[in-house]
C-alpha cells in the first residue's frame, strides 16, 4: 500500500491521487486503505516518512502576527532540526536529493503540507502564494543545508535565534513584502 | 593523488592541507604532485570535481559596483546551472548531502573557492565575511536545491530574470545590508 502511495503521490501529486486508485495500484479494497491509515492526509504522512506532522506545529506558527511570521517559520524549523528528527529529517533530504521519486514526494510534502498552511492564512490569489511559498521555501532549505548538512560556520554553531534573527526580514519579505514575484512558464 | 588529496582536504581544510602532506599519504613526491596539478588551487578543483572552476566566472560578478553584487551572484548562479555543467553540479550536491567528507570538500570549496572571493573584496572584519558568506550561501544552495533538484513551481520554470529580481534583495541584504551576524560557538 505505501508503495502504490509512493508511486501515485509522486506521479500525480497529492490533490491528483485518490485512495481508491491507490488502493487499485495495490490490489487492496479502498476500505483497508482507510482502515490502516485513516484519511488520505495521514497516508500521504506515511508513504513521505516525515520525521515530524506539520499539523502538530504549524497551529503555534500561525497564531502569532503575520508581521512575525518570518520569525516564527525559522524559529520552528531550527527547533524541529534541532530535536529528536533530525536524523529522519536528513534521512528525507538524501533520498529527496538522490531519488526523483523521493524529490517529487518532498517536493509535494512541502507544498501540501507546510507552503499551503503557512501562505494559506495570508489573503492573497493563488499564483501569488505558490511563488512566495517558493521563495519562503528556497531560504529555509537552504539554511538547513548549510547548518545541519555541510555544517558551514558561523551558522552550524551559531545559537537558534541569532540565525532567527538574521534569516527571519528575509521570510519575512517574502511573505508579506516587496517582491517581484517569478512566474511559472510550462 | 586525488585520493589522498580529499581526504586531506576534508579532514584538514583547504588552508591546512599540504601538498607535502598529500605526496606523502599518496606514497609519491611532492614533484609529482607539481607535475601532475600544478598548484594546490588546481589539485583541490580537480579533488571536489568542480563543474566548473570559479575562477572563469567570479571576475564577472566581482567587476560591478557592490551593490549590484547580490543580482550579479544569483545570475552567474542560475548561467552555471541552467548550462551544460548542469549533470556535474548535481553530481556534486548529491555526493555532499550522501557522504560526510564530501559535505566537508563542498564546504571547502564554497568557503575558499567562492565565499572568500565574492566577499573577500568588501572592507570587513573577517568574522563578519564569514557571516554574510554563509548567510548568501543559504539563499543560493536553497534557490538551486528547489529549482533543479526538487523542481518547486514557479522556481522551477520561471525565467531567470524574475528569479534574479526575486532573490537579489537578499543576497544584497546579507552581502552589504542591515543583518544581525550569527555568531560561531565552538
Amino acid at each position: 500500500m505505501l508503495a502504490a502511495a509512493r508511486a501515485a503521490f509522486a506521479e500525480r501529486g497529492y490533490d491528483g491521487a485518490s485512495i481508491r486508485a491507490i488502493a487499485g495500484a495495490a490490489g487492496v479494497d479502498p476500505a483497508l486503505v482507510h482502515h490502516y491509515f485513516g484519511t488520505k492526509d495521514a497516508l500521504f504522512l506515511a508513504a513521505v516518512q516525515a520525521p515530524v506532522d506539520p499539523d502538530e506545529f504549524l497551529p503555534a506558527v500561525l497564531s502569532g502576527p503575520p508581521e512575525e511570521r518570518g520569525a516564527a517559520v525559522v524559529r520552528t524549523v531550527l527547533r524541529v532540526w534541532d530535536g529528536p528528527g533530525r536524523p529522519a529529517a536528513l534521512a528525507l533530504v538524501r533520498s529527496a536529493v538522490n531519488h526523483e521519486r523521493s524529490a517529487a514526494m518532498l517536493r509535494e510534502f512541502v507544498l501540501v503540507k507546510i507552503i499551503r498552511r503557512v501562505i494559506g492564512s495570508l489573503d492573497m490569489p493563488r499564483e501569488e502564494r505558490e511563488a512566495r511559498g517558493a521563495l519562503v521555501a528556497s531560504q529555509v532549505a537552504g539554511l538547513v543545508l548549510m547548518r545541519y548538512v555541510l555544517r558551514l560556520e558561523p551558522l552550524a554553531s551559531a545559537p537558534a535565534e541569532e540565525v532567527v534573527a538574521a534569516v527571519a526580514p528575509t521570510l519575512q519579505r517574502y511573505l508579506t513584502g516587496e517582491v517581484t514575484l517569478p512566474t511559472r512558464r510550462d
